[in-house]
């Protein structure tokens, strides 16, 4: 799996020349599931010397249309590591509190600390991309707001933070066939939300404003990545693929005992 | 009162050239102690305004040398105020979560919402001046935190948070007496520390420290102060005067009702 190929290196890419059924090379989904299951092992082995040498954390940020699969992608991802270092956080409407302050204060406060995945399920670029949609903030307000992404994420990043922003990418079609299935199985009512009918009439803008997120904070040190998303089984198997060739260019290591090893030979004594 | 005498302006200043015991055009204590008590219903004022309007929000740092009188300078300017509007922070040594994420995360997280006044006794300058006087950082690191302080700071003015930074300046000689009215005071007793006398060892090198931190974090939208604190009572009166002369620069007003006035003429009815 070369995941550089998903990379969007070349940031005048146009969103619909990219193929949101693209499956790589694989051709089937039993294929894929089985290398996923493999895939969420080996996470679960990086994550625990992650966690147990305390040096480097890893951000994931999810990012996607309305019923592109961002909580499913968490789910099926990171089901199998060890909820003790893993942090989600689901970015809803700012409360006040949140909204009384400048719109990065939220976002900061759930970075993970050192030794820990984090995952946002939405973020800060919900705040680039619904004002510019919506015209609720001007060019030079929006600008602004993409320096201060890109300066806070190279801080996050230099400071021991791994990045990686995934986009979720599904057709307008794929789209319509989720929020049908939404509203026909009980099981998904809950995430059902009307709201999302009246984003859908602005999907042409939010295309366009993704183009101009991904221009504007793509970054060596945080990268954006594009997952063809209307298949599930595809999009679970690149994500984690992504995330685990990135823990892996990570210098990676348990930590060792201080040299000279202590001496427990008196509590094996019969005394103990 | 121009407090613009007192802004670091020249970021080459050398402190040794500035006078601890400066008293500007004031001779008697008498007369600061009166200046200070109307200065005080001024702030109580202007605050009112600040809390109720919600649009900006105003963020004092204050630095200086063990015993320069950041405790006292935050109780005397500050007690005329309304609480419910107003956030003091003394930073600490870092906890361990917060030695896990980057040192501006628990500044961040501290930084006033809109409407509110924020003090910072200590603050993420400390994260830059005992490195560089133990040498914990290398010069490439400090640099690089200076970015990260200038940039934050930047954004939260752009923001709309109005930043002063007070450094209080003492002498060498004012320290020790400082230091000898805690050992000998039962009532200050609790404000000695023996660490103090450690870092006295230093004084040298966190003047120097400081004037590096001057000249790479003084800006326009985040300036420095020097305040000579030999004097209390000129410390305070000239700390305060900066604190309402700024506040006094900001475009604050009463919201208005909305147009037209909500008719209450059913409620002062008889059946009320």
């Amino acid at each position: 799996m070369n995941i550089n190929r998903y990379m969007i290196k070349d940031t005048t890419e146009k969103l619909h020349r990219l193929d949101p059924d693209d499956t790589g090379d694989l051709k089937h989904k039993e294929a894929a599931l089985l290398k996923t299951e493999k895939l969420k092992e080996r996470l679960a082995e990086l994550q625990d010397i992650l966690f147990a040498q305390k040096k480097h954390s890893l951000l994931v940020v999810l990012q996607g249309m309305d019923s592109s699969g961002k909580d499913g992608t968490v789910k099926h991802i990171f089901s199998g590591i060890n909820p003790q270092g893993f942090i989600v956080t689901s970015f809803k409407k700012p409360s006040l509190e949140e909204e009384a302050h400048d719109f990065l204060w939220r976002i900061h406060m759930k970075t993970p600390p050192k030794g820990y995945i984090a995952a946002f399920n939405r973020s800060h670029y919900e705040d680039v991309l619904v004002p510019r949609v919506h015209g609720a903030l001007g060019q030079e307000e929006l600008k602004r707001r993409f320096r201060y992404i890109r300066q806070f994420e190279e801080m996050l990043a230099e400071e021991g933070t791994t990045i990686i922003k995934l986009f979720l990418h599904i057709s307008k079609e794929k789209q319509l066939e989720k929020i049908q299935e939404r509203l026909h199985d009980p099981a998904k009512h809950w995430k059902f939300d009307a709201s999302d009918l009246q984003e859908r009439k602005y999907w042409d803008d939010y295309q366009a404003a993704y183009e101009d997120v991904f221009k504007e904070t793509h970054q060596e040190k945080a990268p954006w990545y594009w997952i063809p998303a209307n298949h599930r089984w595809y999009r679970n198997y690149l994500a984690l693929s992504i995330v685990v060739r990135t823990l892996e260019t990570l210098d990676l290591s348990y930590p060792k005992l201080d040299d000279p090893t202590p001496d427990i030979s008196e509590l094996i004594s019969p005394r103990h």
